[in-house]
C-alpha cells in the first residue's frame, strides 16, 4: 500500500496457516514491497498450508527446526544466496509448550517438557540472532522482532511454562540487542500482542472467555493479526530506526489497565449470581 | 512486639478514625516502641475520632493543612522541639480529589479541583520532604514513606485524577529520594497498597466489587490495613536501610497478575447469563 | 516519500525553530502527505521562526497558551474550520520548568513556578485531550502523541521538577487513554525520546556530558529529532491502530542498558586520573 | 536483635565462605531466632568454609546438586525430618554461568553451557518450589527468597547469559507465586542486590570499576551483604505476609537512577582527557 518495505529482504518464521499471526504479516509485508523466505518444522509444514503463502508472496519455504543451529544456518545461507546478500529483517513467531500440551500444571511440570519449551520458545531465538551475527546475514539498520505476551510479566493462569518461555524470550531481545546494536546498528525488538485464535492457541479450554476478557478490558478492543502484521511493517521499515531492545505492546491498551467499566461490568453480574 | 522501633521517633500523618490505614500504623509503631506526633487537618480532626488514638499511643496532635507550607514547617518544629532533636520516620497517608466527591468524569474534570487534588495528595508530599530537608529535621538513615495505588500505572475506571496524583507522587518519591540519600542519607519509598474499606474509601459506588475483583486475584488475597502497618514497621526499621526510591507493592501480588482462576471463574459466569 | 500520511489533518504544538522536535515531525507529516496546523505560545512565535516552518508547509499558524482551555478551544475550532471537519492527529511537545530557569534545586523549589512546570509541561496535556473530546474533534482511530523524557522513570541530576512533569504527563496520556479508547477509538500515546541539543535544552550546563553519556549508553546512540519524526509517523499512521496507553521509548536502547562497554570505558579513564 | 524469627525454620541454599551474600543472611537469622538447614554442592563444601557457618549457627549441612530433583528432595525430607514437620522460609542464591567461565560473549555462546547456565541459576529455582510444593513442606504464611539482579531488567556488557537466567528467575518467582500463594498462602520473592564482590564475582575483570559506578549512581550507595541479610530478615518474618510475586530492589536506589552528580563527575572526567 506505501511501498514501506520496497527493496527489504527477510525470513519469516512460524507462519502455520492463514490463523498465524506471522502469515498475515507475511501478507502485509509482501504488500508493502518485501520479499523473504519462510521457515518453519517439517511437521508443521505438512499440518499446514504453508504453500499456499508461498505461492501468493512468491516465496521460497526453508523448512527448518529452529532448535537446531544447522537447520538454521542453513535458512540463513540459503536466503542470502537467494537475495544476494545481506538481509533486512527477520520475524520469529514461534512458541510451544509440552507441557500445556500435556496437560501438566505448572507446579507439576516435567522438567525434559520445559526444557523443550523453552528451546523452541526463548533459545530458538538466541540461535536465530547468534546465526545471524556469525554469517554477518543482517544489513545495517536492519530489524529483528520476536513475538511475545504479557504473560511475561503478569501471570495468567493455565499458561504455564510459556510464561517463563516469553520473559526469558524478552531477556534476550535485549542482550543480544545492546550487541547486535552496538556492533552492527541492528534493532531488535519484542512486539507483546494481545490473544489471537490462532490454530495453536484455539484449542486451550477457556481460551474464549481470556480472549472475551482482554477484549472488553482493552479501551480499543483486543489487537488482530491484522493490527500486529501492520506493526511489524512499522518496525521492518525505516520509521523506528533506533526503537531497540523494547518489549512493544500491540494490545488495545490491555497492558496499562486495571480494571475497566465494561470488564467489571460482566464481572459484577458473575458476583450478583452467586 | 519486637521493639523494631525502639526510640525511633516520628510524624504519622492523615490518620482519621479505626479504618484509615495510617491509624493502624501509628498503633504497630507504637506496638514497636516508636514515639511520634500525629497530624491531620482541622477539618478531619473534627469528623474524626484521630483523640482516642493519640490517648493509646501517648502522642501529640498538631493540626496542620499539609497544603500549607507554614503549617507544616509548625508540626516540625513542634515535634522536633517535643522530641529533643531529629527524627527518624514519617508516614504520608494523604490523599484526596474534589472531582471524584463532585462526581465529575476524567473526560470533564475542573481544573481548580485537579490543583487541588494534586496539591492535596501529591504536591503535600513535596512540601513535607522539602520542609524536612531545610529544617533538617531527619537523622540519618531516617525512613519517609508515602501510601500509594497501582492506578499509578494501570487505570481503574472511576479512580479519576487520583490516578494522575499517584503517579506524581511517586516520581516525587523518586526525584526526592535522590537528593535526600545522596545528602543525608535518608531514604523515602512509597507502598503501593490493595484497596482497603476506609471510610474515605468505602463511600465510592461499586468499590465493593472492585474490592472483591482484587481479592480474588490476589494470590494471597488484598493486602489489609493491619499488613500494611507491618510494612511500614519493617520500612521504618533498621533492616531495610538500603531501599529507597522504590514503589513497593503491598498487594497480594495483585501487581504481578493477569487473570486468576478465581476471578476468572467469577467473571465466566458473568459471560455466561449475558 | 510514502503517503502514510495521505488526507490525514492534524494539530502541531510546540515547534519553535529548527531544532525543535516538533520542526522535524511537522517536516515530516507534510512529506508523508498530511495538512496540519501549529501552534505555540504568542512569546515563541516572536523569539522563534515559525513562518518558515509554516511556509514550507503550507500550515496556518493559530497561537495559543497551552495553559488556556480557551485559547486551546479556538485552536481547534479554527483547525476544525479550516479542515472541514474533525482532524485525525495530534503532537503534544511543550514543555518549561520556571524553578530549572531560575536555578532553583529540587529541595529549593517555588511551588508557584512548581504549579507552573507542571500546568504548561503536564496538565497543558490534559486540557488538550479534554478540550479535543468535548468538542469531538478527532476522528475515530485517530492518533496523539506527547513527547517525554525517561527522567519520568528514573532520575537524573538537574532535571529538577522536570521528572514529575513527565510522570505526570504520561499518566495523562494513559487516564484520558483509557476514556478516549472506550469513547471514540482514538488512541493516546507518548514517545520517551533521547535527549536532543534543542535551542531550550543546549542552554543547561553540562548537558553536552550528559549527551554523551546517553549517546555511548545506546547501543545505537542517541534517536535524533528525524527519528523521532519518523517515529511520529509510524505512531499517526495506520500502521499502530491498536497501540495506545503506552510509553515508548525511542532512544536507541538506552532504557534498557545498565552500562554499556564504551561509556565505561570512558567512565574508567575518570575513575583512573583521581 | 529482635527475635523477629524465633521459632522458625528454614534452609539457606548457597552459602560458600564469609564473602557470600547467603553466609550473612544466615548469620543474621540466627541472630533473629532462626533454625535452618545449609545446603551447597559437594564442590563448594570442598572449596568453601561452609563448616565454620554451621558450628556458628548450629545448623546441619545437606549437600546437594540444586538441579537435581533427588537430591533437593533429600534437602527437604532430612529439613523437616529434623524440625519435626514444615519450615517457615528458604533462600535460593545459587548461580553461576559456565559461559563466562570459559571467557564467552553472548554472541558466542555454547548452548550447552547455556542450558547450565539456565538450570543451576533459574531452574533451580523452580525445582526447589515444586519439590517443597509436593512434599507440602512449607507452612502456611511461609516466605521463599530468591537473590537477583537487574541485568534481568538491563543489559550490562560482559554480564553475558546469567542476564537471562535472572530474567528467568524472576519470571519462575511470579510463576509459581501465583500457584504457592492461592494454594498454601506462601510467598515467594526475588531481591535484586547491588553488587557485592563475592568470591565467586570478584574475579571478574573490571567489575570493580562498575562496582564503583553502581555506588556512585546510588544515593545511599550499594547496598552491602549485610543489608540484603536485614531484608531477607524482614521478608521471611511475619511483616510482610502479604507481599508477594515481587522483585524488590536492595540497591541503594541504583534501580531509579539515570544519572547522579557523582558518577558524571568521574565520568566528565574521563572524557575531558580523552
Amino acid at each position: 500500500m506505501y511501498n514501506l518495505l520496497k527493496g527489504k529482504k527477510g525470513i519469516i518464521f512460524g507462519a502455520l496457516d492463514s490463523k498465524s499471526i506471522a502469515w498475515h504479516v507475511a501478507e502485509r509485508c509482501h504488500e508493502e514491497g518485501a520479499e523473504f523466505t519462510l521457515s518453519n518444522t517439517p511437521v508443521a509444514l505438512r499440518l499446514g498450508t504453508l504453500n499456499e503463502l508461498a505461492d501468493k508472496c512468491g516465496a521460497e519455504i526453508i523448512p527448518a527446526d529452529a532448535t537446531s543451529v544447522e537447520e538454521l544456518e542453513n535458512v540463513f545461507k540459503r536466503t542470502m544466496e537467494k537475495f544476494g546478500g545481506k538481509i533486512d529483517f527477520v520475524l520469529h513467531a514461534i512458541g510451544m509448550s509440552m507441557n500445556i500440551r500435556k496437560g501438566r500444571t505448572y507446579d507439576n511440570i516435567d522438567y525434559g517438557f520445559y526444557q523443550k519449551s523453552l528451546d523452541i520458545s526463548a533459545w530458538s531465538f538466541h540461535k536465530v540472532l547468534q546465526v545471524a551475527y556469525k554469517l554477518d546475514a543482517i544489513k545495517e539498520w536492519g530489524s529483528i522482532v520476536a513475538l511475545s505476551y504479557i504473560a511475561g510479566q503478569r501471570i495468567f493462569y493455565k499458561y504455564c511454562d510459556m510464561a517463563d518461555a516469553k520473559a526469558l524470550l524478552e531477556s534476550i531481545a535485549r542482550s543480544f540487542g545492546y550487541i547486535y546494536g552496538r556492533d552492527r546498528k541492528v534493532r531488535i525488538n519484542t512486539i507483546s500482542q494481545s490473544p489471537v485464535l490462532t490454530t495453536a492457541g484455539s484449542g486451550v479450554e477457556g481460551i474464549d472467555k481470556l480472549f472475551d476478557y482482554a477484549d472488553k478490558t482493552s479501551p480499543l478492543g483486543n489487537a488482530t493479526a491484522d493490527d500486529c502484521a501492520n506493526y511489524c511493517v512499522a518496525m521492518f521499515s525505516d520509521l523506528t530506526k533506533r526503537v531497540t531492545m523494547q518489549n512493544l505492546y500491540n494490545d488495545g491498551g490491555f497492558s496499562s489497565m486495571g480494571m475497566s467499566e465494561q470488564a467489571m461490568e460482566v464481572y459484577s453480574k458473575g458476583i450478583d449470581i452467586q
